[in-house]
């Protein structure tokens, strides 16, 4: 095994996130599921739109948010995604670039723009992302250069990357090519909805062995394995997975590798404003500690600083020192 | 003169913002004025952007944020200023008239894009803006819906608007359609460095005995009048309108029309984030006040809690309910 030149490498849909504040009666009026993704086309976007409040307009997408907060810890990231040659895929490039992460994917000169989630935040900082994925579905398997994934320790991928195809054979190309390089690779199941969507593919992916690392919130680990209940779960899917992690909101979160179980407790946060963000920043701060050689309860905590951090704002990126805050609080 | 359709109607440039962290070094290595906004090309758009921290795109433009904090507080509120017809357009015209803002300026299919305002915030919170006027520019006196302006009780123009010269026109135009048909006209000077750059154009416009109402911090009522401290200045420019007001950040403001000057403490704020906007919903405040038949000193204060709730956050629009806030405080 030769040098790395990144820790990690993630790949994942290219999204600007265009936040507002809403309240359930809206929610309930458009029949949204709260607290889940849901994919929606072009028309429905612009509808959807034009009936929401002012927006702020961040950076986001699951992996995207994850190799922000791998390179604000002080990892080597790179992220692959798909944008348009528009001012949005400009927003996007600038926002992973300007974070020294390496993003090499070129824009795409096509009629379709740079995918949006119009992400509603509900008081309880619970929030309803309507994601159109736009240029994002249109990531292939030649826009990935195969050097770069020989050449990060780990890979990182989204669940969300199973609804578009391409995108998916992108994602299948590169865990090839990094476990023939004998990298690691670690998948997140991404939204409970996304598993329903998915539960065959994501059990046949696993169960394939090519997941070293599988990230997971109770919802999804429940809906993944069908066990009736949390502890039935994990254990299910801890024998199908080499390292499994398990984030549980205001419960802290889980890492079960082989025999060994160790729990963190969540940090606290002053005021919870918007909670998306917290599971890709989880995954950042873990895999930053993982690939720094700790032990998995000290990455369990690095996640669960940095997924602290990222809950208390409007969007998905973290906007402290996260380095800082990290040695901080580690002691 | 007839019924109003409108409590204020406000004519500035559109700008979407461009917010990024920064410390004192960067400024001090791009030979940056803190607090002040300079107008920059499409070359140093790009130069400064690519040096430049991830950022949240937001809504602003002085008198767009006005507009929005009229609306906001339940007055019935207007705005004309130029757009492209490009994504930043689409979010600019959606941010405004989701709020319920009147937005009748039809976009420009140009080659120059939107306006994008490049707000360095430090950690004391001051906001130091790099300004690409792009389409904004481009406003003319042709745009005016001049029926609007007649309908409008106040017309509210922002000092910014002196730098372009057609848009400058349109103001001009503007001015002497609200007076003919009876209606205030009110005027912000900006920005001490804009005041330095217009100082005879503004004097002349307020000699000119056109404005109703006349806006200005410490930093530009003393740059417009040459004087050499605060009440001297305040003295001079207020015996040459009918009605002055002006903001001393965390000393509060003063209004002073004819012989009767009022003081109001600033607001009590948590903690102050960023400062961009401040002015902008004082402005707000005061003038749905002033239009609602306020006393001047309910108006400052209703200008003091907008102005308190935006610094409060990042971004130039106010995110809490405004309306509830002004009610709460105001008892």
């Amino acid at each position: 095994m030769t040098d790395t030149r990144l820790d990690v490498l993630c790949i994942g849909n290219a999204i600007v996130d265009v936040i507002a504040a809403t309240d359930d009666s809206f929610l309930a009026a458009e029949g949204l599921d709260k607290g889940a993704m849901r994919l929606i086309d072009a028309a429905e976007a612009t509808r959807l739109y034009g009936k929401m409040g002012p927006g702020r307009e961040i950076s986001g997408g699951s992996a995207g948010n994850t190799a922000a907060g791998v390179a604000m810890l002080g990892g080597r990231a790179g992220f692959v995604g798909q944008v348009a040659d528009d001012q949005l895929g400009e927003v996007y490039r600038h926002d992973i670039t300007s974070l020294g992460i390496e993003f090499t994917t070129p824009s795409q000169q096509a009629d379709v723009p740079t995918a949006r989630s119009l992400v509603l935040v509900t008081p309880d900082a619970q929030r309803t992302m309507n994601t159109f994925l736009g240029a994002a579905q249109n990531l292939t398997v030649e826009a990935l250069d195969e050097e770069q994934v020989r050449q990060s320790a780990i890979l990182y991928l989204e669940g969300y990357l199973w609804d578009p195809e391409r995108p998916r054979a992108a994602m299948e190309r590169a865990i090839d090519v990094a476990r023939a390089a004998g990298r690691k690779v670690a998948f997140t199941l991404s939204d409970s909805f996304c598993v329903d969507r998915h539960r065959d593919g994501f059990n046949a992916l696993i169960d394939s062995g090519r997941l070293d690392i599988l990230f997971a919130n109770e919802a999804e680990i429940v809906s993944l394995t069908g066990e009736s209940d949390f502890d039935r779960a994990v254990a299910a899917a801890s024998a199908r997975v080499p390292l499994l992690v398990v984030t549980r909101g205001e419960r802290g979160a889980v890492a079960v590798e082989g025999e060994a179980r160790v729990e963190v407790p969540a940090e606290p946060v002053a005021a919870i404003v918007d909670t998306t963000g917290a599971g890709d920043l989880f995954a950042a701060g873990f895999l930053t500690g993982h690939a720094q050689g700790r032990s998995n309860d000290v990455a369990l905590r690095m996640g669960a600083i940095a997924a602290a951090e990222v809950i208390s704002h409007y969007g998905a990126r973290p906007e402290a020192d996260l380095k800082a805050l990290v040695a901080e609080r580690l002691g």
